[in-house]
């Protein structure tokens, strides 16, 4: 390690605000196999085989047009999700994982003089983005019945406001006509983190039609099963896919990133299976544990669960849920516990797996009460 | 296209500097095949064999893997690239392409109130960085000795200073001595990218040992023939890499970028037989435009030449290279003209291609100034 002249520390060129940063946590990635892992709401299935089959022929025989940088703009890409959304290819912006869009809206739009807000809890990484620009906050607070607060979004002071939709890590979908009521009086711009609306029953994409302040969010990493590709993006009006494209990496999105977006957007049929299977999955396992193991289940429009486990006692609470967090994880299943928010300390969040994977899990879960 | 209300306009959520910002110009990327690409200094050669094997392994036969989200740290990686430097995991930083590492660089450390220097010309996306921060620039500037200005870096307040070495565009390269007589005086961040140092006598690597305010940054883009799948890293000390872990998205680089860089540094044989090739090659082609065309070109230390040249009357500028620029164009050669700063308006920058390609470019070079 460098010897650091004493002369010489982090507080003489960085920003005090980017040094006192909390980072935001991301789920464990093991990386040794055999783990049923239910924590991070990838898909448990593998992406569509034209999305090998065209990452093969980017690679082709020996790799060479790996040598060559990407199209900037992710040119086809763009073209076809406006295809896809029914908008002009100016409209669409491609990012590095829908979590680079964010990234930059936030870039494009926070500051200390600005507020922006979101509503908790929710995904948690957008406090962090909004540090990141040492921005003003405007936190609303959901209640435990996780309904929207269409009337303070709207009427919220904020320039950018952020909501997942349907929202993490509860699951609750939000109503299309809800966020249309927002986006007729809210002010700022309002971005629809849309990352797991392919597994709800309705989105709010065919609003950014009628509202030039709707920034709609979409990701790859879960419905398409490409989640180690990284690639997301956004739809809205020209100007604001403008302001991202001045502040984006130039080449933001890798050639094989591209690709496979590409040919994950040529095999819609796959896809729609994949999800019918998934919400299949996701309803059966609501049930179970709402009347078998008398669990609190907020209803799921994504493809994860956000349960409240009860011990033998019937006991809930952050305790449990952190002892039945440690039961799961002893028996290499990994889920998610958010344990700083009163509203969801109590919760577990678990992905919907296969059924083969919930099978298991659920044995486990119905065994617990008597560990616990 | 939405019908955007009139009273919702850019400037009601954008912040003023973004809106009015001049994105980075990145070279063309021609979309149909037949260019001799001398335009972005790419390698003209494949990656290793190994690389290819590596994806395909990755991939596997199904994409399985793809469906899970990237080691959010890239720890097989740091822990190679550590390994490469003589350098703990700590110090190192892996990121999107070096664009990524230089970008948050420049979020952790550039403001209004704070100074960011660079010298000029060097790559021109170190402006843009700056301004997407806001942040107050200090510009040295080279003169056409293209001498590297040690002392007034050294003395300068910005609190980080971007130095290309060997500096692009002109492929002039530093001596390490020089760059260390800066560190032991300049009292902010020194960022040393040393995107072609691989194709150079010398470099900045050993010095990271001794100096806590170094962060060398370096890519897989160039010598390593990836530029497609956006690698690059940064070694510093452990603080300086922990600012940019506060900052970088949590999954920046692919699963796929891992594994293509991790495998590219398992064969350093064949990446230093083709650095040996480019050299080569650009020696030899350097001796002929100095000498049989009778170009003023800089001695180049990187995968490139900045040459300056001359019609059928002798007569060197911006128009001269302009023509020359669009003659090559039409004749499918790219190169890069930078016409907007007075010591690189008369100039090309000119990758180094293939032996094959070079011969074709001399012949178009020197049948030119017929039709000049």
């Amino acid at each position: 390690m460098p010897s650091r002249p004493p002369e010489f520390a982090i507080r003489d060129f960085a920003l005090p605000h980017v040094a006192a940063l909390q980072a935001y946590t991301p789920g464990l990635q093991p990386g040794e196999p055999g783990w049923i892992k239910l924590n991070t709401n990838e898909s448990p299935y593998p992406p569509s085989p034209q999305v090998v089959d065209a990452l093969r022929r980017e690679i082709g025989p020996d790799g060479a047009a790996l040598r060559l940088y990407p199209n900037p703009t992710s040119a086809p890409l763009r073209a076809a999700v406006a295809r896809l959304h029914g908008v002009a290819p100016e409209q669409v912006f491609i990012g590095n994982g829908a979590d680079d869009v964010l990234n930059l809206l936030a870039r494009c739009c926070c500051a200390p003089a600005l507020a922006a807000g979101f509503a908790l809890p929710s995904y948690s990484l957008y406090p962090v983005l909004v540090a990141i620009q040492d921005g003003r906050v405007v936190a609303l607070d959901f209640d435990r019945s996780m309904r929207l607060p269409v009337e303070a979004i709207a009427a919220s002071t904020a320039k950018i406001f952020f909501l997942t939709s349907p929202n993490a890590p509860t699951g609750v979908g939000f109503a299309t006509a809800d966020i249309a009521a927002i986006l007729r009086r809210f002010r700022g711009l309002l971005v629809v983190d849309e990352t797991y609306a392919a597994f709800a029953d309705e989105d709010a994409a065919a609003l950014v039609h009628a509202h030039a302040n709707l920034c709609l969010v979409r990701t790859f990493s879960k419905s398409h099963c490409l989640a180690g590709m990284r690639v997301g993006y956004a739809v809205a009006d020209p100007a604001v896919v403008g302001l991202l494209d001045r502040v984006k990496d130039s080449y933001n999105v890798s050639r094989l990133a591209q690709a496979a977006a590409l040919a994950a957007l040529g095999d819609p049929d796959y896809y729609a299976g994949l999800v019918r299977k998934t919400r299949a999955t996701r309803d059966r396992v609501h049930q179970q544990w709402t009347t078998r193991l008398g669990w609190f289940t907020y209803p799921s429009q994504a493809n994860f669960l956000f349960t409240e486990p009860r011990d033998r006692a019937g006991r809930a609470g952050l305790e449990v849920a952190r002892r039945l967090y440690d039961h799961l994880y002893a028996r290499k299943i990994l889920v998610r516990h958010f344990g700083s928010h009163a509203l969801t300390s109590s919760f577990l969040r678990i992905s919907v797996g296969t059924d083969e994977q919930m099978l298991i899990l659920q044995e486990h879960l119905e065994a617990w009460p008597k560990h616990a």
